[in-house]
């Protein structure tokens, strides 16, 4: 189950390689360098990953797949998630090109290759896998609210809208409490997630009955572990996808939520729903959680990009005076007080587990 | 869209027939008994449909298709909704039986009729169709937030736990609304509600990202009458469910919403989950409904099945009391002045809009 599901892989960002336009391919980068070994994208070759996304140091960017396997990659991983989630032809050219020069091929994409005649005859006939990592596996449970009896701490990243960090902040605190000694599993909801981790369910594939048995599932996968992480989505502010939101809280039954928010987003992206202060944010979600388990907000994992590093540090000092808890940037303050904060939460919990 | 799904049927309820065993058979000849020509059932063979299950008159319960045949049925309908809603052995070989005999076959079960290659071989030989009322249909959209602005008053069945009567409530409230003259319209997402009502979305088994989509959907669809009356699914408290209801809320958009419960269910069906006091569900409700649009709770519909009608009467009246909400029992106190609550409201409703 943690065996790597990416390894020496070619990432397929053809004509959209950049942070903004290929999340899936930047995270690859960023957070397993030592994975990837080309990122194909025609209009950016010559560079290298830091050229264009700021992070993945000296990983080159090459024209096509011809050139990509001189660097000996397994396998061929879409780097994109394109609206719709379908797969695009130019992209379907260069995934026969992989399969038929004995690449196993890795999708997140909504399309499932798998159910494509041609590939899955193709796959079968070069003897390469088509990995699907959005297929959500068959019979899910209905959520037993078995979790909160697991012998393990449970956080859940929350957020004020989708696209405000979860899935760094999951990510970035399990790395954080890692670096502290504790055995913390980060478990993924999300396509970027699961292809980062090796394992994981995509939960935005799952039936609505069976979303809290998926989460429930991923902590009891993990129970071996000393704290699981879990990667929320979406808000329970968002119009769209606010019942996943809640299942994820219910399947999960975290002792603790980790808060995440984009500096200055005001309301859900793409539609009129206003995001309330951040204060009664908190109220709501540990409301919400206190449904089936009381539950704590323990910081804010503020995701402030656009500003310069100055600027972050004092709109999270000033967030963190107003409300009272830690804010930080996960990825320019770091993680490191908020797993301090967490471990002191989860030692709490383990001798009153004990007693 | 809204014709009759269910017409000149024979309802499938073998060993099973009975309020408790099977909901689906019993709200057929409770709801529709115009529309059931006959209830299968050999164990209870030979009386009628009002000494079984205490509604549905005349209707009589024989012991095999066979016997049903001479009533001239159209169709048969599965009237169960067995645990893990798989078709019972004994079931298909009536299933098998009707296909031969011409009969449509209406089926609310998880399992899809139209995916088994026999069944689906044999209804194309007789010319027959296989209605999977649970199937729900291809590209429904993300909820768009849109609700609120169709020129449809909204109203939403919301509950404490599953099975309190939300499907009840919504149905006989649209029941006592129509009879006051108002165009209303029962909006179904359950099996039960959809094979009454002809038209509708099974939430169970829509992708989660989607089923605020599907809430959405169905008021769109119910937009030419006057009042919308949404069948609920599940409860906030269920730690199995509480996504699909959030869903509802937010892709509902209800103006009011209407609270069920049962009259001494403390904890959640099957969980140790407490309810709380329902001055507070009020409140939570109230709540996460207001995260996208602000709505109130109108009143309550309290089942008291297992009481006698004055005690029942009584309960009511000191609930409401307690509350300062109405309340009563839909079946034996009836919908008329929770509809004439309702109307109000939506007339105040109706001005605004105008001005």
């Amino acid at each position: 189950m943690q065996e790597p599901l990416v390894e020496r892989a070619v990432v397929l960002a053809e004509g959209r390689f950049g942070v903004a336009t290929s999340k899936t391919a930047t995270c690859l980068v960023r957070y397993v360098p030592e994975r990837v070994v080309a990122v194909i994208d025609s209009t950016k070759a010559g560079q290298v990953a830091e050229d264009v996304v700021g992070c993945g140091g000296a990983i080159p960017v090459v024209a096509s797949l011809k050139e990509a396997l001189r660097f000996e990659p397994k396998m061929l991983v879409i780097g994109i998630a394109p609206i719709g989630g379908g797969l695009p032809p130019e992209y379907r050219t260069v995934v026969v090109e992989a399969i038929r020069a004995g690449l196993h091929i890795v999708s997140g994409l909504h399309y499932m290759l798998n159910d494509d005649d041609e590939l899955a005859a193709l796959a079968k006939e070069h003897n390469v896998r088509l990995v699907d990592v959005r297929r959500p596996p068959d019979n899910l449970p209905v959520g037993q609210d078995e979790a909160w009896l697991l012998p393990i701490f449970r956080v859940l990243t929350v957020g004020t809208d989708c696209s405000v960090g979860k899935m760094v902040a999951a990510w970035e605190l399990t790395r954080a409490l890692r670096k502290a000694g504790i055995n913390a599993r980060f478990c993924p909801t999300g396509q970027t997630g699961c292809m980062l981790a090796g394992w994981g369910i995509c939960v935005d594939r799952v039936i609505s009955d069976f979303v809290a048995g998926a989460a429930e599932a991923l902590v009891k996968a993990a129970a071996d572990a000393e704290i699981a992480v879990v990667e929320g989505q979406g808000s329970i502010y968002h119009p769209g996808y606010s019942g996943v939101t809640v299942s994820l809280i219910h399947g999960t039954a975290p002792n603790l939520m980790l808060l995440c928010h984009q500096w200055g987003r005001t309301h859900i992206k793409a539609y009129t729903t206003p995001i309330p202060p951040l204060r009664r944010v908190v109220e709501d979600y540990q409301r919400i959680a206190s449904f089936t388990h009381p539950s704590r907000v323990i910081g804010v994992s503020l995701h402030c990009a656009d500003l310069d590093p100055q600027t972050a540090r004092s709109i999270c000092a000033e967030t963190e005076q107003a409300l009272g808890i830690h804010v930080t940037d996960p990825v320019r303050l770091g993680m490191e007080h908020m797993a301090d904060l967490v471990i002191s939460e989860f030692v709490k919990w383990k001798s009153s587990q004990r007693s």
